[in-house]
C-alpha cells in the first residue's frame, strides 16, 4: 500500500483471539503468558481445567474480559472431557468446573457473568440432548469476538477526547480499548504521547502497555507509579485514561491499585480522568463499596525477580484493585459513547 | 539488665559513624553499601576523591545528611594526599576536590552548606600554616556527631506526635530522626506499627526501612507505592510521616519522588502529614519552585534486576525527588522542635 497511513494497525493485544483460543486438534485452551511478554512471546497450553484456573490465577491471563473468556474456554474444555458420560455425571462436571473458575479471581464482573451464562449454555445443551461442548465454545468464540467490537467501539469512541499535544498517563495495561483509542487518534491525525506507569508489583505497565505504544510507533514514557503526581506538576501529563475491572452503578470504577491515588493526584492538578468502561456498568454492583478486593499473596510484593525486597519478619500486603469513587471520574467511554459517572445509574434502562 | 525495656535501642542506621567514616590507618572514606544492605553488610572503601563521587552519584550513600557527610570525608581525603605540597598547589587541589564533590548531587542543601564550610576550614588552615587535613577531617566529624544529636532530638520531638493505635506510613527512608522517632514512641510505652512504601526504583522503603523496624522489634508491612490511597481509604494509614532533602523557607519540602502523590492522597483523606525536618530550612531557599529536581539516568527506571522491564523503543524518566506544598503539610518537626510550615520563613530570626 502506498498511503503509509493505512498501513497502520493496532498492535497485538488489541484482537483478543491473538492471545487466547481454544485449540480443536489438541484439545487445549492456549494462552498468551503475559507474565513475561513481550521479552518471551510463549504460550501456556492447558489441558485440564485445573491448568486453565491456575493460568488465571497466576496472572498468565490479566484484565477483565480476557481472563473471562480463558476461564469460559476452561468450560468448554471440561465439557469436551466429560463428553459421551451420563447426562447427570456430565452435569455435575460442568458445574463443578464452573464454580473452580469463578473462584479463582473476585473483582471483575466479566468472569462471574461470562461463567453463568457458559454454563446455562451447556446445561441447556445438556437437557435438548445435544452436546454441550460445542454449545459452550460457540458461545465463548462469539463473546470473545463480540469483545473485540466492544472495544474498537470503545476506543473510537475516546480517540475523540485526544487532542494533538496530549499527554497521556495510563496505569497498567488499559486492554484492547487503549489500544484501539491510539489507533483511531493516530488516524485522525492527532500527535500525542503516553506516560505508562510501571504498575508493581507485575509491572504490566512497563511491559503490556509500553510495547503496545512502540509496536504502534506512539512515543512512550515509563515512570515508577509515585512519580504521577510531579510530572502532573511539571505540565507533562494532560489527560488520564485507564480502564475498570468493575463499574458500578453509582460510577465507581475499581482498577488495578494505583488507579485511585492517580486519580486524586489528577483531581488535585484538575486533569481529566477518563475510564475506558467497554460493555458498561455492572448490573448487579450498586455502589463501589460493594465490590471485592482481591487480596493476593504477600510474597508477591516481597519477591522481585526472585529476590527478597525486605528483611524476614517484615510482613506485606498487596491488595490488587482499588475503588475510584465517581466525584474524581470526569468521563466513562463504553462501547456505546461518551458518559459522566452519574449516568451509569440508567446505562441499562 | 533485666528491665527489657531498657535494653532496646534505635537501630544500625540511627548512627551515622556506623555506616560512614574515615580510616585514618588506610587514609580511605569507608561508606556502607545501601544498595544492598540490609541483605548484605558491605563497605565500600574510596581511596580516591573520584571514588568518594562515585560513591553519592550510584547512590552507596543515600539521605540529605549521610551523602554530605561522605563528600565532606571526601574532602579531608584530598586535603591528606596533596598534604605538603606547595601551597598554591593544595589550595587547587581542595578547591577541584570540593567542586566535583558538590557536583554529584543538585537537590538536598546539606552537601552544598556542609562543602562550603568544611572548604572554608581548608582554606584558613592553609593561610594560617597549619595542615588542612585534620582541620577538615575534624570539622566533618563534629558535623556528623551534630547531626547524629539532630537526628535524636528531632525523633524525640516526633514521638510526642504519635499515638497507640496508630498506622503509619513512611516513604524512602526518613533516616535516623525516623528510629528515633520510633524508639521513642516505643519506649513511651505507645504501640503502633508502620506501613513502608517500597520506593521504586531503588526500594528504600522495603530494604532500609523494614530493616530498622524489624531490628527495633516495631510491626512493618511493605506496600508498593500505588497502594498508600487504598490503605487510607481502608482505615489502615492514620498517619504520614517523612522526610525532607530541602525545606524551602515557604515551609515546601522536597523529597523522595512519590512523596507528593502520597501527601495529596493523605490529604484528600484529611489524615496528618508530617516531616522530619532535621536542623530545619535552607536559609537560601526562597520557595519549593526554586528547588533543583534531579533528574537521574532513565536506566534506573527501565532496567530492574539487570533485565530491562519495558521493551526497546520506550524511553524512561527518572525524577529523583519532588516538591510538596505547604498546604499539604500539618508540621515539620526539627531538632528545636514543632512547627507549622507558615514557621519556616521565620525559622532563622
Amino acid at each position: 500500500m502506498s498511503d503509509e497511513k493505512r498501513e497502520r494497525k493496532p498492535a497485538l493485544l488489541s484482537d483478543r483471539f491473538n492471545t487466547l483460543r481454544y485449540d480443536r486438534e489438541r484439545d487445549a485452551v492456549v494462552v498468551l503468558d503475559r507474565r513475561v511478554y513481550p521479552f518471551e512471546t510463549r504460550y501456556e497450553r492447558c489441558e485440564t481445567v485445573e491448568r486453565v484456573a491456575w493460568t488465571i490465577e497466576e496472572m498468565v491471563v490479566q484484565g477483565g474480559p480476557p481472563l473471562a473468556y480463558v476461564a469460559g474456554l476452561g468450560l468448554a474444555l471440561a465439557a469436551h472431557q466429560c463428553a459421551g458420560r451420563h447426562v447427570a455425571e456430565q452435569r455435575n462436571e460442568l458445574e463443578q468446573a464452573a464454580m473452580r473458575l469463578v473462584r479463582t479471581r473476585p473483582t471483575a464482573d466479566d468472569l462471574h457473568w461470562l461463567m453463568e451464562r457458559a454454563l446455562g449454555v451447556g446445561l441447556k445443551a445438556l437437557e435438548m440432548d445435544e452436546p454441550p461442548f460445542e454449545k459452550i465454545l460457540q458461545y465463548v468464540e462469539s463473546e470473545i469476538a463480540r469483545g473485540n467490537e466492544v472495544s474498537r467501539a470503545t476506543g473510537q469512541h475516546a480517540a475523540t477526547l485526544i487532542e494533538t499535544g496530549d499527554k497521556i498517563l495510563t496505569h497498567c495495561f488499559a486492554g484492547a480499548a487503549l489500544n484501539y483509542m491510539l489507533f483511531y487518534a493516530q488516524e485522525a491525525g492527532k500527535e500525542f504521547e503516553l506516560i505508562a506507569s510501571e504498575t508493581r508489583p507485575y509491572l504490566q505497565g512497563a511491559r503490556l502497555t509500553a510495547s503496545q505504544a512502540v509496536e504502534m510507533g506512539i512515543p512512550v514514557t515509563v515512570i515508577t507509579d509515585g512519580m504521577a503526581a510531579h510530572l502532573m506538576h511539571e505540565g507533562n501529563i494532560t489527560t488520564y485514561v485507564t480502564a475498570a475491572d468493575r463499574i458500578a452503578l453509582d460510577g465507581s470504577i475499581c482498577n488495578k491499585v494505583g488507579t485511585f491515588e492517580h486519580a486524586i493526584a489528577a483531581h488535585y492538578h484538575r486533569l481529566p480522568f477518563y475510564v475506558l468502561g467497554y460493555d458498561g456498568p455492572d448490573r448487579s454492583t450498586p455502589t463501589g463499596a460493594a465490590i471485592p478486593i482481591e487480596e493476593r499473596s504477600a510474597r508477591e510484593v516481597l519477591m522481585l525477580g526472585g529476590k527478597r525486597v525486605a528483611v524476614e519478619g517484615a510482613q506485606a500486603r498487596y491488595p490488587a484493585f482499588d475503588v475510584t469513587p465517581p466525584s474524581l471520574v470526569t468521563r466513562i467511554i463504553t462501547e456505546r459513547g461518551i458518559f459522566k459517572p452519574s449516568e451509569m445509574a440508567a446505562y441499562w434502562e
